[in-house]
C-alpha cells in the first residue's frame, strides 16, 4: 500500500464512525474546530508567514499573494464560518419519503452522507478549514489536497483541526491532508478508486477541466464560468447598464462574474450610451465584434474567435451583437458553460422563453449573475458551484453533499 | 466529424425541443410509439427471427437465445410497458423548491432533463423500448447501443420508433441507434464529451465495470449485486430460511438475489435443518467456510476465496459463519457493491444498528432482497438499479433521470 491508499483506507473506516455519529456530536467537533483555530491561531499564522516569505522569494504575484496571506481578521472570519456552519441544519438522516407498500413492507430513503470526498484546491488557506467544515457537517471524511504553496498553512491547520476532533473522540482521519503535494500524488488522488467517493476540485479553470479528463473517481465539476447577459430589444437600458456593470464589475475574478454581453442590434446605439460610463469607471476592455466595433469605436478591441469561450476573470468583457433572443440563446447553449446566464428584458413572453430554453444552472431575468451563490440562495453555505447536471447543479449546500439509503422494515415478506 | 459525432450533434440539437415539448406531446409521442409496435409488429418479429437465426448459427447458448427472442406475447408486454411508461407523472418541470429571498429575488428549482442519455446493452430487445420510453418520458434524448447479436431487431424498431415521433411532430433524433456494434464505436460513444450528458451501462458486471473505468462521460453504474442476508442469533430461523430461499431461488439471474448467506454460529445448526430442504428444491450448490462445512457435511463444497466477491447469477450461494453482527457487518461493507443487504433478526436494536451501519442503496429487516426494484419500491419503472452514490442510488424511476435549473425572477436586483 502506498502512503495516499493507506490514506484513503483510513479516511474510509473513518466514515463508518462519522456517518452515524449524530448532529451533536458533529456540532461539538465543529465548535472545538473554531475553539482551538482562535485559541492557536498563532501557529497558524506563523506557519502562513512562512509560506508567504516562500512565496515571495520565488516571485509570486501580487493578486496571488494576497490570496495566500492569513492575518488575524481573516483567521476570525473563518473561525466565524466554522460557527455558522455548525448552526445550519444537519441533512443526514432526514427521510424524505417513506411509504408503506401494499405487502406491507415499510420502504424510507434516509439521507446519508457520500462517504470520502476528495477536495484539490489551489493556494487559499481558508479553503482548507471551509472544506473540512460542511464535510464534517454533512458527515462525510474529506482528504484535502491544497496547493504546495500553502503546505506549512495547511499542515498546520490540519493537524489542529485532528486534534480538536480526538479532543471530542472523533476519529482524527475524518479530516486528513496529503502531506506530499506533488503531481503524482494529485494524480493518484484521482485514482483512488474503492477509497474515494467523490472529488471535487477547486480552481480555475484548467485545473478542474484536467481533474475531469484525468480522474477514474466520480468528479463534480464546480466553477467553471462563462456567463452571458442579453440586453433585449425590450429591455430596461439603464436596468440593463446597471446590471451588466454589477456583473462584470463587482468581483471579477469570481466565476459567477459575466464575461460577454449580448446585445439586440435595434438597441445598440442606446444600450452603450448607458453602459460604457458606467464600464469606463473600472477601464473594462471591451472586445467587440465588428457591428458592435461600429458603435463602440476605439473604446473597443476586435474580438477574436477565442474571445467567445473566453473565461476572463478580469475587467475584460466580450461584446457581441445578436438579432434577437432565439439568436442569444442559441449562442449561449453553444458557447457558455452551463453557469448563469441573464436576459433583461421587459416582455414577459420573452422572459419566459429564455429561463425554458437556456440551458444553465442559473438562469436569470432582470437581475445581475452575480447572485449565484449558496450564500444568496439561501442554502447557508457552498462548497462549490457545480456545471453539471449529474448530481448537483448549482451552488451546493450541505444537501448536494448527501446520497440515499433506502430503508426497508418487512415482517417475512418473499417476493 | 465522425458518424457517431453528428449522431451526438443531432441528439443534442433534438434535447432543446424535447425538453419544453411538455407532457402532452411526450405522452401523444408514446402512445404513438406504443401503437406502431402492435400494429407493424409483424416487421419486428421478422428481424428478430433473423437474428435468433444467425445466433443459433453462431452457437449461441440456450438461456441467451431465449432472452435475445421476441414473441406476439412479449412484444405485447413491451407495448403494455410503454403505455404504462405514459400512465406516470411526468418529473419535468416541477418546481421543488421555490423562495422569494430577502433582496426580492424569486429563486426557484425547477426539473429538467438530463440532456442526452446513452445506453449500452446487451442483446435484450425489450431494453430498447423500455429505455427509450422512460428517457421520452423524463425529456431526455436518447441514444442506443445494443449488442450486435440484437441488431437486426434493433434497428427495426428503432425505425418504427423514429417514425411514430415524426408522426407527432417532435424530432425523430430524440430515440437514435447506433448502427455500428463495433468495439471501437462502444469505446467512442464513451468518450463523446459535450454531446452525452449520462451514459447508463446496462448488463452484466463485466460490461459495467469496464464502461465505468473507460468512459470520459459521466457514468451511472447500475446492477452490481453480490447481495448478503445474515442471519443473526436472534433471528426467526423458520423466516429466515423462506427469506433465503426466496432471495437466492426466486429468480437467481437478477442483480437483487442473494449470492451470501452469513450464519451466527450459535444457530447454524439449527438455521441449517430448516433452509437445506428449501435450497434442495432447486439443487443449489453451496459453497462454505471450514466451520460450516462441518454442519453442511458433503452437501457442500469448500470456499475458495474468490467466493466472498462472486455474482453467481446462477443456482450457487456462498456460505459464511459468523460470530456476531458486527462481524456480518464488516464482512458486508467490506465484499458486497452497495446493492441490497438483509438482517434477518427479532431483536430490535440489532435492526437499527444494521440499518444505519450498512452501506449500501437498500438495507433490509427480515425481508428478501428481491424487493429492491422500481415497481416494488412504487417507481412505476425503473432504468436500472444505481450502486454508486452520486447522483441516485437504487431504483431509477423518472425523476433519477432528470436534473435542476435554478430560474430566477427578479427586477434588477445587483449584487
Amino acid at each position: 500500500m502506498t502512503a495516499l491508499q493507506q490514506q484513503g483506507a483510513a479516511a474510509k473506516a473513518a466514515t463508518y464512525v462519522l456517518a452515524t455519529a449524530g448532529t451533536a456530536k458533529k456540532n461539538e467537533a465543529l465548535a472545538a474546530i473554531a475553539d482551538i483555530l482562535a485559541e492557536r491561531q498563532a501557529e497558524w499564522l506563523a506557519a502562513n508567514a512562512e509560506d508567504v516569505a516562500a512565496a515571495k522569494e520565488a516571485g509570486m504575484r501580487s493578486a496571488m499573494l494576497d490570496r495566500l496571506t492569513l492575518t488575524p481578521e481573516r483567521v476570525a472570519g473563518i473561525v466565524d464560518g466554522v460557527r455558522q456552519v455548525a448552526a445550519l441544519p444537519d441533512p443526514i438522516g432526514k427521510v424524505d419519503k417513506m411509504e408503506t407498500r401494499p405487502n406491507g413492507l415499510i420502504i424510507g430513503r434516509r439521507r446519508v452522507p457520500l462517504g470520502v470526498i476528495a477536495i484539490i484546491f489551489e493556494a487559499r488557506p481558508n479553503v482548507t478549514v471551509d472544506a473540512a467544515a460542511l464535510c464534517l457537517k454533512s458527515g462525510n471524511v474529506c482528504i484535502l489536497r491544497g496547493g504546495k504553496e500553502a503546505i506549512r498553512s495547511n499542515r498546520c491547520v490540519a493537524e489542529l483541526m485532528r486534534e480538536a476532533l480526538r479532543s471530542v473522540g472523533l476519529p482524527e482521519d475524518c479530516i486528513s491532508l496529503v502531506q506530499d503535494t506533488s503531481h503524482e500524488t494529485a494524480n493518484e488522488l484521482m485514482h483512488l478508486d474503492g477509497y474515494v467517493d467523490v472529488l471535487i476540485p477547486r480552481g480555475g479553470a484548467g485545473l478542474i477541466r484536467a481533474v475531469a479528463k484525468e480522474a477514474s473517481v466520480p468528479v463534480i465539476r464546480t466553477g467553471e464560468g462563462v456567463c452571458h447577459i442579453y440586453i433585449d430589444d425590450e429591455a430596461d437600458l439603464d436596468m440593463g447598464a446597471r446590471i451588466l456593470f454589477n456583473a462584470k464589475c463587482s468581483r471579477p475574478s469570481v466565476c459567477n462574474a459575466v464575461e460577454c454581453v449580448l446585445v439586440h442590434r435595434d438597441v445598440a446605439a442606446d444600450f452603450w450610451k448607458r453602459a460604457l460610463p458606467l464600464l469606463d469607471e473600472k477601464g473594462v476592455e471591451l472586445r467587440a465584434d465588428p457591428e458592435a466595433l461600429e458603435i463602440l469605436g476605439t473604446r473597443a478591441i476586435p474580438a477574436a474567435e477565442s474571445d467567445w469561450d473566453a473565461e476572463y476573470d478580469d475587467y475584460i468583457l466580450a461584446v457581441r451583437t445578436v438579432g434577437g433572443m432565439d439568436e442569444a440563446i442559441a449562442f449561449i447553449n453553444a458557447h457558455g458553460t452551463q453557469h448563469s446566464e441573464a436576459i433583461i428584458t421587459k416582455n414577459y413572453f420573452k422572459a419566459q422563453h429564455f429561463l425554458d430554453q437556456v440551458d444553465a444552472a442559473a438562469v436569470y431575468v432582470n437581475a445581475s449573475t452575480r447572485f449565484t451563490d449558496g450564500g444568496e440562495f439561501g442554502l447557508g453555505a457552498e462548497i462549490g458551484i457545480s456545471t453539471q447536471k449529474m448530481h448537483a447543479r448549482g451552488p451546493m449546500g450541505l444537501e448536494e453533499l448527501t446520497s440515499c439509503k433506502y430503508v426497508i422494515y418487512g415482517e417475512g415478506q418473499v417476493r
